[in-house]
């Protein structure tokens, strides 16, 4: 198995499926701790702690470098000492494995 | 009347007396279409929007830098072509004269 950091976004189209339950439930196991959202739309949601403001503006910073690179953009929001990455898919209005991806990405960046 | 953006935070305690109403409505006719949010806690809040992704990514960096040369941390979500800005006083659990004059700030920013 390809780790999911180790891959890239894909184009995903307007037409593209949104992922079923069961494959949420697989790659949701292949990444740490984030929680499913279930409304308005499907969506993965983590919040990383910083012991300082700095810090989180940094991690924002890498979280947003590596979304553009991905083409892929989040939600992020940043307070004092913290930062709250949500993915999903706008154009499919739900999960795609792009959005597990990046998520994986997001933890890697986070741990380093 | 000395500008809003021409003054500094004051340190904000836990005991500080919440703006009033009609404070609140002085203050904010002062500033460019903020929204006054009542719940959970009032807070001043305001869309700012963008062309590309990395014209977003470097005004949250410096509404981020202002905010951290204040002292007084906002909320700020970034997402792809729009930053939304989020300013209350988490000590007072709502609005101080700090609010009006970061808000203001963070319009000077977005004009320049």
């Amino acid at each position: 198995m390809v780790e999911l950091q180790a891959q890239s976004c894909e184009a995903c189209k307007i037409d593209a499926p949104r992922l079923t339950d069961t494959e949420i439930t697989n790659l949701i196991s292949e990444i740490n701790d984030w929680d499913l959202i279930q409304e308005p739309v499907k969506q993965i949601k983590k919040i990383f702690s910083f012991p300082d403001y700095q810090s989180g503006v940094n991690f924002l910073n890498a979280v947003a470098t590596m979304a553009d690179q991905e083409d892929h953009h989040p939600e992020l929001v940043l307070e004092w000492g913290k930062v709250t990455v949500i993915w999903w898919s706008h154009k499919i209005k739900g999960l795609h494995k792009n959005d597990f991806i990046c998520a994986s990405k997001t933890d890697n960046l986070y741990q380093n």
